[in-house]
């Protein structure tokens, strides 16, 4: 059975401090955003688990294997290196969507995301390290069939975009509805889901979903391991077997 | 009438790379990507532009007043810095959309995003510095009614990034259809579309439609000027009128 | 005449901030340092300037062809994205070590560094457009001679970095006193230095000094014109002449 | 006894690579030298090193506690992000600067720094785990006695610069031949040196021999622990007691 250690990352009362005393420049908001985002990346990524940038105002995170510690530290470097700080909450759950849940409430609890003296705000309780297992994390990495052929080189790149973005959007759904796995988009024509103990049959399922729902083709390889980068990695070489064997679904 | 400067910047042969030898770890990709994007913004930024991250392998920019030489020195600079370089493809139309899609074809034509001795192109004609004018560039910055009170401080965190990526979902492609306007998800609630001579009832409309099909409640500051960044904060300040009037549009 | 434009970049009671309420991560701090540093190179380099590390809490800009909008916005830019926030103080004279001595009066005049209320101070008067000349910026490229055959490759790494720093230490004080001229060891075997008029015989007196005091070898390429940018890039051409053909002093 | 594990970090083939085709421009150079390490900073540093910036095409790294993995990882993470590679290489000693001088042999005889072909070296041998003790790092951070109130609201930019230049200077060199210890300037009057079994008398002299010859006012604190991290925070913190009691050294 998994266990996903999830975290929630959110920019303490970002919204008013972006239009405060008047609305900041918007480049230098996106390149604040997507710099936490990328430190993020480093610091949790450094200690084997992943980050995916949501709404860069709040970012999912998959925790296995850092403790409370850790967790204060990365809290300590952003404070120290950017002009916003950030509250993190953890939760563990077979489902990676009640963990989310549970950890979304944990910081709802401690007051509104814009509410100006709820600051640095650390919750929760990581997986003891003695009940951790080698199954513990499930990541299933997406990848839409042929992408560059039959988007990228042949339409307009908004069009390419708005195909990418509606396949997203259709299995973000379908994947936490069916599966309480969480989805993210990652770039280019990849989607990574923190998953459960989807089977075969639920893979096929979801690909065969968006391919009726909107007419993306995807394909996928799951990866299990005890920790996001882990299983990660895993997930890559299967869909690498995917696209030599051409097939759906495949397992590390 | 508006006149759109719009650059496509395309790493080249991106998918190939990370995967050669062997699938590269994602926290690296991830932290290569959103650091590329970081730094566009501020190549293009400090030249009164706008880049959005779009799918990140595939970037679009608004680049009203930069030349052929500035692009020529924001690719190098990301070719002196990366492992990687990015192609350019620069198109002027009263479209937003027509104008990526020529910008596209450039690319197109020069090769597959796939093609690994295709890099470093440079193409297109940027806007004659005496055919520009103050009415170049419309920005519309929509944001989403309360969206603090009503999903970050409410639902489970996967739950309000669903609702907002729905938004997003259906602004894009209405935009896109109605309007031949591109909008780009930009963090948190927020949405920035490239608009060409969309009126009061054109942007109703958009936000109509859009509470129609998901149940997602938006406003728009909309502001026009020679530039994005002079445009985009025109935007913002009259995204502050609708906030403090509780109106659904206003122009600057 | 050369007529430089000197930016001094101080970051607001930066000491006392490294230490409250206790002292700081000494790893977030240098990568804050040297990400400021490397942001403001950009920043200003965009513009065609170029900026110094120095001591890190205080930097030193060329900034011939920035305006104070320019200036503004940069301080503004840096505001929005760390934690602490940046004074500047420009100042032009034909003796680059004049400029940067008024320059570092005017932030004197406004408080002292560690003057928790003197913040965001933007000082100084930019060369007048019409006045600015092909000849302002001087820039001389100096290297070691063989640095990786002497020094990396065959001592234990401190004591080629002594070498190289003893070779700084000298130049830096030499180039001042006898030529008003400011010095900055950029990395590896390299110092930039900013000149007045110094000819032929002024930079073979140099490197002589510095080979007799401390037996480095260095040699010279040097550039003039209108930016630090153009002018440095000129000496860079200069150097790969010596280079070539074995000459201590080359001028582009 | 200290038991220093020092990591010398080579830029491979840097030199070369900086003029080819022709000479890069300087800003993009000093962007990637800075991010660089800054970066090495944030991999070391969350794994409890601490990176000196040196020369910067060679970084000087105190290690304890990361084994050869983290080091593969170190490697692996920069060849993903960056047009350049790096190579690393590992040595033990109670004495810093043979610890160095190890490491660096190791390099030199797998190759030149400029040799094309020699890629991604990692050698030598990290401290094994049983090994480790509480005193196998110490840590001494120097600063200078006012160095505002005399140096920086007093005097141009550029003398105060060339006073800490010299203190520096004159340090670097005695720490290394009475002590064999390692000290680099990091910023402001800052100076951190690794150190070996050094006494207060030790302290002291050092202390007065830079008073003597260059008239810089230091004092120290001295932290010794199992990471640099840990005898690092101890040492500014015997540093805080100084400030307070107005004394030279004071140890942890």
């Amino acid at each position: 059975m998994t266990n996903a250690q999830v975290t929630l990352i959110q920019i303490d009362n970002y919204g008013p401090w972006t239009v405060t005393p008047e609305p900041r420049r918007e480049v230098d908001l996106q390149t604040l955003q997507s710099r936490l985002y990328a430190d993020l990346s480093q610091l949790v990524g450094n200690r084997e688990g992943y980050v995916f940038f949501t709404r860069f105002d709040n970012m999912v995170a998959v925790t296995n294997g850092l403790d409370a510690a850790d967790h204060a530290l990365i809290q300590e470097s952003v404070g120290n290196r950017y002009p916003v700080t950030v509250s993190l909450s953890i939760a563990v759950d077979s489902s990676p969507a009640a963990a989310l849940g549970t950890a979304t409430g944990h910081l709802q609890d401690a007051g509104s995301a814009q509410d100006g003296d709820r600051r640095e705000i650390l919750r929760g309780d990581p997986l003891d390290d003695a009940a951790r297992t080698d199954g513990d994390v499930r990541i299933a990495h997406f990848d839409v069939n042929d992408a560059t052929g039959k988007y990228t080189d042949q339409l307009n790149e908004f069009d390419s975009f708005i195909n990418i973005e509606q396949g997203y959007a259709e299995l973000m759904r379908y994947m936490r509805n069916a599966h309480e796995s969480l989805s993210f988009f990652v770039g280019g024509d990849n989607i990574i889901a923190v998953c459960n103990d989807v089977d075969e049959a639920g893979y096929l399922d979801a690909v065969g979903h968006v391919r009726e729902a909107v007419g993306v083709d995807l394909k996928v390889g799951v990866g299990t391991d005890r920790t996001a980068q882990a299983a990660g990695m895993a997930a890559k070489h299967a869909l690498e077997t995917c696209r030599e064997e051409c097939t759906d679904v495949e397992f590390a």
